[in-house]
């Protein structure tokens, strides 16, 4: 159902590379972060019309696609587990950290569970002299499980 | 193979329940981080011979159990997709942000990919009007493909 | 790691057979919903303290058993596809109205998605002339996907 | 099989977000529930000559497209586990309640299930101060298992 | 859940080969179908007081068995695609013949189903010269998709 | 393998709708089974020489769609688990019944299968005051297994 | 179902192992093919009484052990794809040359199948220079599909 | 990665067909066996040059076809386990004969596999009274597993 | 998304086997290995401008096919378990040695993994009497698993 | 079928740790290599009697713990893809370089593959400025496709 959001994210995929435009430079001139307008381009998220516009002012699209921009899309398409390396990583984290996640915030919590739809994220280089690091910053509102 | 990790695990859950002892206490006894201690209660990470024993005098562990805290593990042993939402919506988050991490990671470092081995990460509440946040800080060593 | 909470589960349909109980019954005595006491004693759900006396005292267990209601699950324990006609009815309707609850939570709420931990539910018979029917009335709240 | 009909869901989608029409005011003009309209117009249901015409006529179909809308469809096509979130919620329920709603109709009616087939459903906006929710009444013949 | 049921399943196949007795013979005792009874024994059906009363006395059970012929099972044990030879070839009787049983049904009655719940079979031995052969009655009561 | 196959079923399907036609009379053209003859158009199926050439003077196919209802098909291309619920509820009878039916087969004929390939099987409409039922009657031959 | 029978087997493979038995010899005592009562031994097949007793003689079998290669059994119980190398060879022999048997088979017999019940099978060493063969002779009979 | 020669099989079958040509005589024109020609047909063996223009001659196709037919191909393509009940008869026999295989090989010849590189097989009709049956003889040459 | 990279890779294969030229000779021209060169080409790789110029100054590609090169696949594509016997062995060496990797790599160099990022390796003709062997030479960085 | 393999290996392993013996030695003992001498351990390999009795010196095993290393074990007992980072690693590399193992080897040798059972490998430290390395070493006969 997303056939028209993919195919609009490696159209854009391809114009930025051409352009060579960096995700802060498309984030800053709609006023939102990097991450989330990158995860927009890929498909994964709901543009305002306003956003739409923006994007596609720089990457020069017609009304058709900003209007698939603001279309919600049917999310996580990609298979899973991934075959790709970089993403496999980030699975084989809910392998090994899955059980303490639920450990460590179910005893500063109590029982619920971290929102991955009230959830914001960044990402940013973190330099090192024994080779320069991914540093990645989630922050996703607790969520009560009710007692009813 | 880990048969003797995972029932560790639960005895000092359940030891750790009836102390009411939190994470930061045991983590700051052996000197570790919470995040790596709690993995390494739950036997997904191997303990140097003075973190058994910090663990072992907390907790009223004999030796063997020590050796058993020391023993490097199979890790992730629990299944995927996870069932409970806890640990889901951090595979969820893979499903929808797994090509973002992805573009924006090559975008910034070229090919390659953050390693889940030299990684660290804490967790922490980020105090909020609407709600308290699950603050989640990774931090992976940048690993650029070899050429060859 | 949910071993515990299931055999009890077992132990209470034990004797609340035998006591000729109903979850109504069981519900009014610690003040909840019907179907939040069943899914607690079902081991899907965690009870404060107070609860679990009240349980407790229903069904003559003990202080380890009342410790267990506490614990918060490892949830979702059974497998799917279900292989229960009564529980694969359920599945079936995520496969057939899956689009449907798509479509018209947007229509209505925007992008986000209906809440199932901020979620209460009751089960009720419907009278019926040609056969009396299952009434089951969700309500979850309405989160709102981040735009950040 | 049902490509006729999925096709045909993402046009009457299309045509419906320019013309700005909501379910209830395409299932008014049928007098139809809103939940089976739009149930139809994603290709898992089968309508009657009349309920086609009325869509037709709404949206400007051809017979070629109204005889689409009258065929009986293969039910179910979207895979699971679901990987969009609004969709999964509804997946985790029958993880997380699939033992509840088994224990609790036995209760009520017997061995049976709850029909989903004779079924019907609502989905409502549930005003909330501390946040509206989606209020879902879902209804299904209780079906007795035969003993012969 | 159903280990009980599946126990005595056993226990129950066991006795009967050493007491020689046949389906027949154990339904004539009940009063029921040879089917039911056998379906009822593999732990696959929920007895009556008086079928359970008539089965124990016939296999010599006790008073907790008969409870557990009483109990409602979670149905449908066995893995699926079946591995053996026997049970397959019904499993590939759905491969071959889904489509065909879908196209004859809507035809004769239109959108809706046949019940598996509302249902009973018959198994017999039909005498032929080149080899005498399995005939199988199936009756499920159709029910028509609810339009709403 | 069978795209030939599974297009002219549609092809088939399209103008028996058109023409209002019904299985039994499409069965008796050819002298054949309304059952056999759906499960031929279906593509499940190979028609000998004259059986093809009734069905193309029915339908109005030319010589290359003869042939293909002539060839051999590759047997049971719909994915299990169906999604469809009319098709389901076979599958669920295998989950149900499985054991059943091996206990039953076993008993009356020793160890063996019923044929799925020596086998034929009828549909028809059994009137019943409490609702129309699906009664369908199989017939295998059974094959006992060779000891050598 | 088949726990007895599969320790049956791993108790037959010891006293074999200790005795330095073959299976030609275990044949002979019976009058029957090595394939085939080391099927029967590995709990595959079914044993008429007097195979029962003569193995039960070599091997020291009580009557109970008896009764159960007697048992006709659930047959199959490995799992698929095999992880062991020697069953592997085999089932990779399905992927590459499945479509030549169908081919072949139907070329030369027409519409049907090559039974795997009225089956025999048989395993000898076939010298050769270059490295002894394994040489395997399979021989079902040919079922035609029925055509009713 | 075969779709070339997933392609060309399908010519070649529907050429062959047109022909009443037969595999013992394609094979006899190259000089090779029936099975070897069958499965080179189907895509799964590569040819020689000189066995390629043999085909070539007979089937009529061009230089870029013969080039396909000497391309190593990407084995395996089809599904398991197989849905065509003549190929998963084959599949079954690994099910149920896997550990007869693995017994009675290592008896004769120690630790190793039969391999399925070098291998051949034949199939032909044995004529029986009875019945005709589907004859296969294979021929693997015995590894034995590597100790170092 | 990577289907520029696999095309790209098809066409170099057809040219290649036109040219009669070799990986060795590939990789000279590049002045890389044979091994990265082919999984370059393959698609699995990112090259650098001057080895897409190279490689296109090779095999006559344009500028649209120089910049594929340049592109970071998502890797991976291949299903597994794969079909095909030559790359099944190499999934058959991780089922077979895991666990001896595992321990090995473990005592040498504590916890920890061998990087398949910084990895680099080679395959040569290993010439010997009883048959040529394939030599294959890995070589990846130890990573110590990061204690915090 | 290995349980007796698999636990003797854990046995192995707690042993050799407390004595603080290496493969190396243990190897020694026997005059095999150290890689071929774990995997025995592991329970992937069979033992001729004097590896076992050597074995056996070094660890204290009974004469039944000697037999079980001579067993031939039902293979590769453990789950793919692996949930170990160290084991998926060696699985990552069949994803990404499998298609460049088959193009290189078949450029060499022609059709054909590695013989996994004819094989060896070994593994040793690789010291490096920027890290020491783990290098492996693999060696497996080229085994030609057979044309007949």
């Amino acid at each position: 159902m997303n056939d028209a959001k993919t195919e609009l994210g490696r159209k854009i995929l391809r114009i930025k590379r051409k352009q060579g435009m960096k995700w802060t430079e498309v984030a800053a001139r709609i006023g939102m972060s990097p991450t989330w307008t990158c995860a927009l381009c890929m498909g994964q998220m709901s543009a305002e019309p306003h956003h739409a516009q923006g994007i596609a002012d720089l990457f020069g699209l017609d009304e058709e696609e900003q209007a698939t921009l603001c279309e919600i899309p049917y999310r996580g398409a990609q298979p899973l587990p991934p075959t790709d390396p970089l993403i496999y990583r980030f699975y084989e984290l809910v392998l090994v950290y899955g059980t303490t996640w639920k450990e460590m915030i179910h005893e500063e919590f109590g029982d619920g569970i971290m929102s991955a739809i009230d959830y914001d994220m960044a990402l940013e280089r973190q330099p090192d002299q024994k080779g320069d690091r991914v540093r990645i910053t989630m922050s996703g509102k607790f969520l009560p499980y009710k007692r009813y």
